[in-house]
């Protein structure tokens, strides 16, 4: 069965999924998205997505293009029409088209685009096959907490990583504190125990992941930090990891050419895929 | 008669102009774009706009969609086809349309997109009436060399500019300097007769229009300095005004709250409003 995207109000075939050269989505990246996970035909997190998809638009002063209530209709439809049962949701609403000029246009109206794609359900064997990150300057805008389709320098650290062999780059802010990766959320074990991911602040995407796992983590007793971390402290750590939608929760084993943990899945890391896994059973159970 | 877009290889009605939801340009900003002025049918400076394209291509690792001499060729048909006299081709270059994954694709074409939009022909008088700029900070990304479509702050600082009544808002770093405007370059001329602008770095996009009047100032026989300058010395400068592909020279007459050369046109800048004229006659008789 072939796949459905929803562009502007019409269900399309995904190749005939197209905008305008004038949405302000493709001049300026003037536009937001959100990657939905769905397992087991079940949206994973919608509450912290839509929370968040309110704030990138209230930041950038962008309208909803329909109502949230109308939008998990539209949802509902593409998983339905592609018969998503495991794969990912790809949201985006952008300004607008209108004729170019850099300010807001006065009657545009906000566009809106979704994609659908399958993949496998989450695996805990295969979620903890390790990873390698690279370290590589943060050269992003100062906003990097709205959710913008602004990512070119994030696909440019991220194929600096695939170039140099490795999965992904955290990027490293002035004073050599790790901000976060290209496309997720950096985590550390300290050698004392202490788990540490960086505090919600302009400097990184608040990550619906990352807040799940946080959440999981005070359940399990675990002791975590809110704080940045320096690359010095990420090579000397026990364990590290990266979280996002995408790749859930991903053991990074390896830090420039620094091996961590040995090169193998630490406990706490190992720990909080199996919780995951719980936690994705309860989602797909309604709860 | 109806405006014509070029779209990857074929000219389409204005609004029929459209690329797919994973051209990366939609979904990463993943792009560069060049603003060329046409006057009397005939390019501005098509040189150096070719040369900047071809380095931000460069920068980014993007392949030309076509050699430069066919790109030439489209835009000569693009202004053919659109009878178009006096205004403004947009060319916009993209990494072509792959399922989305912020690392390039391996095998993307680049995707390639022309519009064009008539204008009023250069005309002094218009060109001389000043405008007002406010400052605020910038918090775009590390490489504004490059003239990438990932202009989502510069629509920011711009709309917060017209919200103020404001023509123009001039980007200000940490530690007071000026880098230049969200669509323009910025300059002043100081109490002491000195031409200020800020020298070409990775902070600030290198203006064509702004190379072509430092060529008018030194034919003229101006000192000019190259160099970064702060808030405090713009608001205390005799002159100000800014440069670019859309606006040509603008005097700035205003500044914060802060009246600049007692609110009208200075002589250094009036000098100049007229040496481009004269250049921009020269262009279009043919060099």
């Amino acid at each position: 069965m072939s796949r459905v995207a929803y562009v502007n109000g019409q269900y399309v075939r995904h190749a005939d999924a197209a905008v305008h050269v004038e949405d302000r989505g493709y001049q300026f990246a003037d536009g937001v998205y959100e990657v939905i996970a769905v397992e087991g035909g079940v949206l994973i997190d919608e509450q912290g997505h839509f929370e968040r998809l309110g704030r990138s638009l209230t930041e950038l002063a962008i309208a909803w293009p329909m109502s949230a209530r109308a939008l998990k209709v539209v949802i509902g439809e593409m998983i339905s029409r592609n018969t998503l049962r495991d794969g990912f949701l790809y949201l985006q609403i952008t300004r607008g088209v209108a004729p170019r000029d850099h300010a807001f246009p006065a009657h545009a109206k906000s566009s809106c685009v979704m994609t659908a794609r399958r993949a496998r359900p989450y695996d805990s064997n295969e979620i903890s096959r390790g990873v390698a990150v690279i370290t590589i300057p943060d050269i992003r805008w100062k906003r990097c907490d709205i959710k913008t389709i602004s990512l070119l320098p994030n696909c440019l650290g991220k194929q600096q990583a695939r170039q140099a062999g490795a999965y992904e780059a955290w990027l490293v802010e002035a004073g050599g504190l790790i901000t976060e990766g290209t496309s997720s959320n950096a985590w550390i074990v300290t050698a004392d125990g202490e788990l540490v991911t960086r505090d919600s602040s302009a400097a990184i995407l608040n990550g619906i992941t990352s807040q799940t796992v946080i959440k999981l983590a005070g359940e399990e007793g675990m002791a975590l930090t809110r704080r940045p971390f320096t690359v010095d402290e990420a090579k000397a750590a026990s364990e590290a990891f990266i979280t996002s939608t995408t790749t859930f929760i991903r053991p990074v084993i390896r830090i420039d050419d620094v091996a961590i943990g040995g090169g193998a899945v630490g406990p706490i890391c190992g720990r909080l895929i199996a919780c995951y896994a719980n936690y994705l059973d309860r989602q797909r159970a309604g709860g």
